[in-house]
């Protein structure tokens, strides 16, 4: 196969690196700053550079920010191959599935919107690596017209470049887990380095201070915007978190010595109930139809 | 030097293995339960099981829960050889160090409250480890009456079982400081399980939320002890905390996407700080005379 990699960042630069390491595929790239894609091509990561035309590819992965998706695919779609697939790697999907689709089905092209669940705390091709999504989680969102051989296709490249469980849902509810399992993770993190004793922290801290703050780190331009286009479900979690929070708060307030033990006994039961179902996870989950509980 | 560790659950246990594997001291344990000194004196990690009689020791470390601290050296005290170390290593101060030291002090023993900063998210022997302590902070809360080869000695053990940072502080200040880097850590935990959502987790996830959760198994017998004796402590920095997510929250409720970019960007600095503080940390830290900012 050929394979272009539109942006080559952390995310593109380690799909470039782990197609290159792990797979036969052809693997070419495009990037806006060009010095990284010359980059990537001395250290043989690409075959090859892309400027303008995209003709030619069976799979273009666009690892850009979510605005800059529709922008770049817009300006690239014309240039591309009928039955080409288009993937993008957004963390936040809203409607950008549906408008990606409705624009790439006119030139003959498929859509399918993507979200491999790998990061660090640092941005750029610098620390992109080629085992990033080895045993990682990777989502799909596709659309009712989405045929199945693409969701096929795609999951197996991902599958050769390390990812091993695999979701099917919709737009809307992967909007609605990703404020959940990241967007509030980060808010969290980003607040918690704010209590002012943070200047004596060396020296006192073992792992729960640092698994707690380590993603505090991340980059202000990329995640206004995941925040801003998933503010809706982000607040929802948030007003969760914090209301539970309350709870704690009121317990030792009253110095409830019961009410605490019952609370750290319940999130105990729930953790080790999500290990449990983490454990027995099927290797693809289809949520395509599944409802979610109301809050 | 002969050595006696009471309590052999996960810290008293892996301080066990770590001496055995890492010195020449003979070590000796205590245990509530029989059966896990047998199975640890099967295993060779200890010499000898002590039942009442502490006499002979050079140090004894007590490796129970808070409140069983006090209650375990007052009914063993009497049976300690004179110049005996005892330490104990609790997650919580409070006044436990002068109500111990002034009771050792009439047995001519020396006493002295330390807190390895080291865990799992499980308890118990079986989970123990030899190497647990690798490269980990240790904490010291030496009275003014301390004298100062007493410190010198519990440093040196603690260094030959792997501790490479070494603070020595006051009870009051280690409570404060504990209260922000690992019990709020806890409870931010604890209630982020309490989404509903979370019955879906599975493949919606990458390390962020691993990170967030996965000390909510903490023991409620343990965590609501810690919790009550520093609930004061606790509840200023859970304070902080809400006051900082409460920001995040009305800047996303106003849709203020340059106000949620200034949080992100202000997180990120104080975290780069934190790392950089963390990096130029000496290995020894002596904050006895530093006063805490007051919030």
């Amino acid at each position: 196969m050929k394979v272009l990699i539109a942006g080559m960042g952390l995310i593109g630069g380690s799909i470039c690196k782990a197609l290159h390491a792990y797979t036969d595929h052809g693997v070419y790239g495009w990037n806006r700053s060009p010095q990284t894609a010359q980059r990537a091509l001395e250290e043989h990561v690409i075959d090859g550079i892309v400027q303008e035309d995209c003709s030619g590819f069976d799979m273009i992965i666009v690892c850009l920010y979510p605005e800059n998706v529709r922008e770049w695919v817009k300006a690239h779609v014309g240039t591309m191959s009928e039955g080409t697939i288009v993937i993008d790697v957004s963390g936040v999907k809203t409607d950008l599935p549906e408008e990606m689709h409705k624009l790439c089905e006119m030139h003959g092209v498929h859509y399918l919107s993507t979200h491999p669940m790998a990061g660090k705390e640092k941005a750029g091709y610098a620390v992109s690596d080629e085992d990033l999504y080895q045993g990682a989680n990777f989502i799909m969102t596709p659309l009712p017209e989405t045929p199945k051989y693409v969701i096929a296709q795609v999951k197996n490249v991902a599958h050769q470049i390390g990812f091993r469980r695999f979701v099917i849902t919709t737009p809307e509810m992967h909007d609605r887990m990703i404020a959940y399992t990241s967007q509030l993770a980060h808010v969290v993190s980003s607040s918690y380095v704010e209590s002012p004793v943070i200047e004596l922290e060396s020296g006192f801290s073992g792992g729960s201070f640092h698994d707690m703050t380590r993603i505090a780190t991340m980059n202000e331009d990329m995640w206004t915007q995941l925040f801003m286009e998933n503010r809706v479900s982000l607040l929802m979690e948030l007003d969760i978190l914090m209301k539970n929070l309350g709870e704690y708060r009121k317990a030792l307030a009253d110095a409830d010595e019961e009410q605490i033990y019952k609370l750290i006994r319940q999130g105990r039961l729930r953790k080790e109930q999500n290990l449990e179902n983490r454990r027995n996870a099927p290797s693809v989950i289809d949520l395509t139809e599944k409802e979610l509980t109301p809050t």
